[in-house]
């Protein structure tokens, strides 16, 4: 068990390279030649330019301003100034609501802290039990409930604690609930006109022997929803298009590498070889080689946009359908539409640039089976996760490692190396497991089949969230002990879990200290640093940057990571409610965290990241349901450790809690999430009315025609897209064969030229999370 | 521990007395003077008339023809002769789809049963473990699982069994499943106009101080549904009106009676006394005294008339909304109209009839604190019931007899009073209890807050079905092996319960065979014979009814009662599917109970039952979720049973069992649960659209204007009800005193005459189910 002057040397190594994060990023971001790694948001938005353009070639890449290294920290209060209205418009609604998550847990946790060091650290110290049993203890237990006495009177001390927590918590959660619901409806309200409003993604398109899918999607439509439907887009299956457009990127890339090489070398024509990677084949000149694969690439994109756009199998059974009102959206979103619910699936469309467009077309029964394979797998990938962990964490162990090698113990028992590996490797070594994680997740995700990137993020979260949970969580607490206590461990009923993990969890309290300071404190630092897109931007600057284009592409400025962020921050949640009654000392480690990453985050979504869509806080009702699972959690555990003080009287007292939570988050979920999945028609309605007293003459139809078009037709090349937006135009007025449908009002032959603002392909980024 | 013999005796015993009511049955029906209670449906609908009206004086009260008695069994082929559509057209689809549960029953068990005897019963039967063992044991169990040895080759028969059995019922639940669907699209289609298609229920209209709830919703739908919304009728509170009228009728049939007293014996008034009951306080003139205490509840009742006309507190804030098309009724009832989800919630109306009107002014939270109170109390009422049942069926333990009353020695220990002790008591003692639980457990579905009769019914019936399965079920397999083997059970942990129960189950074979005979053959034999309606019609025929009228109000037809019927059906899916592979020899006795319910209830439906609404078997998806509950408890216990047989091995190939079953739910839920829950627009428009073909000139408004009128306005004096409406007419042309909404259309002046046929006052019926 780690002493207290461990954790102090844990503490201190975790503090100073924490340090040393923020002191070279306050460095590295004075630099004229890292402004596009630590500004890029301003760069995407137009309002900064390349430092470089002018002034002396030194100052371009170096700041000689000593008075800037002076306000090192400057950049805190910067983060801190914006004022969250001026956020929102920044960088939307799901970002300074995810920056509110971090708040919500300072929120919790400050007086949740106070209240704990001022009545239970005193109740938990003055005793003596620990010191007069034989058990192997540190100064931290004697802060946590391990120093009470059984069956002592203190511990309705705790019974009442558990009671005020849990109280504050709901209370905090309702409020915040509430308060983003009216955020939520508030930006919905007041946000600019954008093609969402006016669309429903249609799925499962019924076949049709006589028509194709948009004269059936038309006269569906027109049947159905008569004085609403305006117009609609189908969806073309682009996935072989998008690959190919890809890959000539890939070459293109190339081209320019070996171009700027020979630009910089005149003397020596570089050359590559044809196989895997350039590592054997023949050797070739490289430019001529490249400029033969773009230019066949080229042909074949050519031929393959041929395809999609004349080929009627090319066509997906999906359509984004847009209304004329918003209130025509509203309610075919909400409402069936055929009398088999797997026919017409109707549901709001993402924004265009959320759109996962690959899963559009899978059809409803195999997505039900797809959800069963994958529910399969992620069990087995969460229990079969456990066993390397829990190797990993008894080599770590002192004791372990010096008997699987005798020969490092000189080293191992010198006092500082003994601290840090005490205080360090356990954690480093588990999140080393969790950074390949989240990819796997979200192919999970992606098989699953969820049509938008913002659900593919919030249902990897959940996926990543129950795997923390198992085991981070767990599996820290039980599988530590296990290899402790082993014998008593196995044969164990599910009726004393509760209990053995409650028995376990203030022995591990040391453990999970250390993990926050290496997880949340030096890696929240590290973040801030981003050394990894500014070494590669460095790379990319360097080797393929040619024009100043091309230099807007090498920045990366990432985003949130909801997928992976939000259930990094439930962990902590879940930590410091299972703490906070038990080892209070914990406490102020989760508050440092909370701190720190609201600062380091305000400060990245302000200058950083650039969102990849924008979902109206739709996560909100996830990252409460798993703050009130943590909560119960903390309930369930404390019962289980109360049983065995030889305090069972406290069950029943303590059994109302679980289940006043659990009613709690049906309440919330009555009252306030559909808020979150749902358009009400009185919005609707009232935004519609505004807005056709604003802009009497506004071309709706226009705005809407190709609003939804895969990101692929929309490419650098505009001419092509131009080209292909006119042959659907054409093909969207081939009348339809079937005689008794002929006299079904056709659509206006008009097409606007004002299509909203051409998104970013998207995809390619949500696949590398 | 019963043995085979005992078996026989209770067979005996029971199928006696199911033919002694099926004779008395016979005889009973047949005489005329019995036929309002044996078919009062036919009545109601107006096809048959009293018989007594002409004829002999004899043969007006008993049948002399000899040879009807000669063919008594005649009405079975009766029964079974009407087809399923001239049935739905008769009785209701509900009615037709309730008896498609015992079909199912058939179609299940029927190919399960030949399949356990020809493979499962040999494979039981030659083996001897059981002989060779000391244990006391039956003839019956060596048919069972029981006589394989631990450790067998055999079991994997029973494991490809249980495969079998699962698949089967899964795939005969589908198709089941998907052929209802239609039948009730088919149903909804074909139907006749019904205000209900037209009605949307809103609730928790906000108070607004300058507006009455009337013209707030005027105004609300006037603007959010512009093109669609027609006409509203508020809700009165008028639960005093409807007490005070029923207690104007309790008086008018003491009055009927005592009047009919004194007209039959002219020589002496009847007198009564005031007090309880009249059994004391003053003596006085009864004629004299209930005619005077008639006038003074008739003037209450038109003053309290005319306080909920008038009162603008006495509205509720809900109303009954219409609209112009279906289109524009399933829009509203499916989406959200406010921003605040607990405000003007929308949900499709009921019919008429099935309203429940006093629970449609309970405000949203109220709601959720009401169900989480609900669930409590409902957890605790199935726990403590078990205790005096354990007690019951302990002391239905011959030695538990024998030792606590040694007196009664010599008569149980005659050959067959043992035997009808060990059969028939434990079954009768279960079923005393449950004669007084519907009551409560309707009366828990009222506090939660329903607004329809049939969701009341459903959700009692849930209620009462897990109140089945822990206290019959699991409570008679656990409390009587309790009382057996005490000591080994206390203390046991919650991983062991399958195991504990799955061994338990073999050994209770010879209980519940017992429990079918006597609940599901003398029982339904007893339900034909319809002793408590039979008793109180000759009672009020004798002393109440003077008129034809008084005659057809006093015929009690009643219902299906689908929230103790349909339980009780799917404990027999249960006991069915539990026993299918542990004891097949049960299979036959849960056959005969659903082939004789069957046609009992199919003759009970045509002849008898008067439904009180017509859901349009909307209960479906509870039917198909609680098989499959009963389908995931069989595998369970089999898992359990199966690893104390030494055949460990087979836990993991019976894991997924459970699995693909949960899964099974799951996709039957998405694929077809839509259709008893959503209204498909496209369903909607083509009513819409034939009706304005063939109708174009309907006065809808009319038609709807007091479709939803309190069925208390509506009772036996039409005048006073007429005069009602018209009051109400004028109060909605009241003009708003809001200035800013002057401008909304008010409704047109006209009301149509043509209201829908007037629906039975129904709740007093619901309150005693």
């Amino acid at each position: 068990m780690a002493t207290l002057a461990d954790i102090g040397v844990s503490a201190a190594f975790n503090i100073i390279s924490a340090l040393a994060f923020l002191v070279a990023f306050a460095i590295l971001r004075l630099q004229p030649f890292n402004d596009r790694v630590y500004f890029p948001k301003w760069y995407l938005k137009g309002l900064r330019s390349s430092p470089t353009r002018d002034g002396a070639v030194l100052s371009k890449f170096v700041n000689l301003d000593y008075r800037s290294y002076l306000k090192f920290l400057n950049w805190m209060p910067d983060a801190l100034r914006m004022p969250e209205a001026e956020l929102i418009d920044h960088a939307g609604l799901d970002s300074a609501v995810y920056l509110r998550i971090y708040l919500l847990g300072l929120k919790i946790f400050v007086p949740i802290t106070l209240l704990a060091f001022a009545i239970l650290v005193p109740v938990n110290w003055t005793n003596d039990t620990l010191k007069k049993s034989d058990l192997n203890y540190s100064e931290i237990d004697k802060l946590s409930i391990s120093n009470i006495p059984p069956g002592s009177q203190r511990f309705w001390t705790h019974l009442v604690m558990a009671y005020a927590f849990t109280l504050w918590t709901c209370y905090i959660l309702y409020k915040e609930y509430g308060l983003i619901a009216s955020m939520r409806f508030h930006f919905l309200a007041s946000e600019h006109r954008r093609p969402d409003q006016f669309t429903v993604l249609v799925r499962n398109v019924p076949p049709d022997p006589d028509e194709s899918v948009s004269e059936l999607v038309e006269h569906f439509f027109l049947v159905n929803h008569p004085d609403h439907y305006l117009t609609h887009q189908v969806v073309h299956n682009a996935n072989t298009l998008a690959k190919l457009v890809k890959k000539k990127k890939k070459m293109q890339n190339w081209l320019d590498f070996y171009q700027l090489k020979y630009s910089r070398n005149p003397s020596e024509r570089p050359t590559t070889k044809t196989g895997f990677l350039g590592l054997w084949g023949a050797r070739v000149d490289a430019m001529d080689f490249y400029t033969a694969e773009i230019d066949k690439t080229i042909e074949q994109v050519t031929a393959e946009r041929e395809r999609v756009t004349n080929d009627p199998k090319a066509i997906m059974p999906a359509a984004f359908v847009s209304f004329k009102t918003r209130w025509g959206a509203a309610v075919c979103a909400q409402t069936q539409q055929s009398r088999n619910p797997t026919l017409w699936l109707t549901a709001w469309a993402s924004e265009p640039r959320d759109v996962y467009w690959p899963n559009l077309a899978i059809p409803f029964v195999s997505l039900t089976v797809r959800r069963l394979i994958i529910a399969v797998a992620f069990f087995f990938l969460t229990f079969f996760f456990m066993i390397p962990i829990a190797i990993v964490q008894s080599l770590a162990n002192l004791e372990g490692i010096e008997k699987s090698a005798p020969f490092l113990r000189p080293i191992i028992e010198m006092h500082f190396i003994k601290g840090v590996i005490q205080g360090f490797l356990p954690g480093i070594a588990l999140k080393l497991f969790l950074i390949f994680l989240p990819s796997i997740l979200m192919l999970f995700s992606k098989i699953e089949g969820f049509t938008s990137l913002s659900a593919l993020e919030r249902r990897s979260a959940s996926k990543f969230y129950i795997f923390q949970l198992v085991n981070v969580f767990l599996g820290s607490v039980i599988a530590g002990t296990a290899f402790q206590q082993l014998h008593s461990f196995i044969h164990q009923s599910a009726n004393d879990i509760p209990k053995t993990i409650g028995v376990a969890i203030p022995m591990k309290a040391t453990f999970f200290i250390t993990y926050i300071m290496v997880d949340g404190w030096a890696g929240i630092a590290g973040e801030i640093l981003r050394l990894k897109p500014l070494v590669i931007f460095h790379l990319k600057n360097f080797f393929l940057v040619k024009t100043e284009k091309d230099r807007e592409e090498a920045m990366d400025p990432g985003s949130i990571g909801f997928n992976t962020g939000e259930p990094q921050i439930q962990l902590y949640f879940l930590l410091g409610l299972v703490y906070a009654v038990v080892t209070p000392i914990l406490l102020p480690f989760v508050l440092v965290f909370f701190g720190l990453a609201y600062v380091v985050f305000r400060h990245q979504i302000i200058n950083v990241y650039n969102p990849e869509y924008e979902s109206g806080a739709a996560f909100w009702p996830d990252v409460h349901g798993r703050v009130l699972v943590g909560l119960v959690i903390s309930q369930l555990l404390l019962m289980g450790l109360l049983s065995t003080k030889e305090k069972a009287q406290t069950t029943p007292v303590l059994l109302a809690l679980p289940v006043l939570t659990i009613w709690f988050y049906y309440y919330c979920k009555n009252r306030f999430e559909s808020a979150f999945t749902k358009y009400p028609l009185q919005e609707a309605m009232m935004k519609d009315t505004l807005e056709r007293v604003r802009e009497p003459n506004l071309n709706l139809k226009g705005y809407l025609q190709n609003a939804y078009i895969h990101p692929v037709f929309k490419g650098d090349d505009d001419d092509e897209s131009v080209e292909v937006i006119d042959e659907w135009e054409k093909e969207s007025l081939v009348p339809t064969k079937r005689q008794s449908r002929r006299n079904t009002p056709l659509p206006s032959k008009y097409s606007g030229s004002s299509s909203p603002s051409l998104p970013e392909v998207v995809h390619e980024k949500a696949q590398g999370v």
